[in-house]
């Protein structure tokens, strides 16, 4: 038998669900590449700069920043369009709110995959949320079976990736939780769809992730401007 | 009823596959927007011309060009890096050529979804061949369906896009034939994967077209160096 390593491409866009993905894919075993994706959005330096560090941090030499500027002509979301404002936080809502940008977790996917083909890697990681997330479509399960699917019909027959998401079915509670138990160090990751020094506090990434700590009974290390209770 | 137009993204490469395709869309009744991409393959210039003539031929307005330069930083195909060679043409091959780039199509697809999405478009035509072609897995009608499952599970509820491959099942004479009855100016088009004045006549591209045109008893209207006989 072959003792090859096991290699998995991570996304990791720099927020506390992407940490604690990187965290729990080394302590499976692991050697992650780490992937972080801009496209123009608001906060991109930011979350440039939460990658590297977690990089550093877990002592990921494999990176790769991929700008897909596409996302920002093709417009059609509040986190591309200056001219929309991102709204405030509304749990339990109905709709597809504002800042859904079309097909976003495809996009990642297939990249990660180009990539883990080359790589010669076995899985992709992504922090995807379903129950307690924006509710974005491509953030279910049913989404990434069949992407999966079609990843591995799309490759090589060599090519056998499985797309791990091991905080779907999680509470932003439990991440944080989790992410206490293993040690991730939050204070370095970033979340605002807003802001870039002080997190606003307000916004829908803001509001789950504020949520979660209030739930799990621990402080949040970042800087907020205002601090809403959500429980 | 509402009497809403039709409206299709045609993933247009300058190809005659692309050019056939998007005459056939436009014989459905689709008003087609031109999707463009490029990923630093070496006949890039040549293509993005290629694109542009087929889309004042057609008439087509909405046009889009998506620089995916990543697919070069991945590496991984002879397109792409120009330290490897372009092979000879092999027919029949067994093995998956030095020209496959790693999961393109699903790359391109995601492209088009998230454009399509924003445009309100019904379908994304692709000029696949699947038995004639060059032996991609990611050119496979098995990889179609599930990438369409995948699309219409992760956009919008109200999102209904079909995956259109009108070619899929053609031979390249086919294709040839299909193309001069629709009166595509296959002059305008460009196939070749080595060269951008005169086409080499001799990488897998270039064959399987003079083949096309060979078996259909119809002449290539574009310049080659060679002409070798492929039937």
């Amino acid at each position: 038998m072959e003792n090859k390593e096991k290699l998995a491409v991570v996304l990791m866009s720099g927020g506390m669900d992407s940490a604690v993905t990187t965290a729990i894919a080394i302590s499976l075993g692991y050697k992650v590449a780490g992937l972080h994706i801009t496209y123009h959005q608001r906060t991109q330096q930011r979350e440039l700069k939460a990658f590297n560090d977690l990089c550093d941090f877990f002592k990921i030499d494999k990176r790769l920043v991929v700008p897909i500027d596409y996302l920002k002509t093709i417009g059609g979301s509040a986190l591309t369009d200056t001219n929309v404002e991102i709204e405030k936080a509304a749990f339990n809502r109905k709709d597809i709110p504002q800042t859904y940008v079309p097909f976003r977790n495809g996009n990642m996917l297939s990249i990660a995959t180009s990539w883990a083909e080359v790589l010669g890697a076995s899985a992709i990681f992504i922090g995807v949320v379903e129950s307690d997330s924006s509710g974005y479509p491509d953030c279910r399960q049913d989404f990434f079976y069949a992407f999966e699917k079609a990843i591995n019909l799309g490759t090589k027959p060599t090519t056998n990736i499985q797309i791990q998401t091991p905080l779907i079915n999680l509470t932003k509670r439990d991440i944080v939780v989790l992410g206490r138990n293993f040690g991730v160090p939050f204070e370095l990751t970033w979340s605002c769809y807003r802001e870039t020094e002080v997190a606003c506090g307000e916004c829908d990434s803001c509001a789950l992730r504020l949520r979660g700590f209030q739930q799990a009974g621990l402080e949040d290390p970042i800087p907020y401007r205002i601090k809403p209770v959500y429980i």
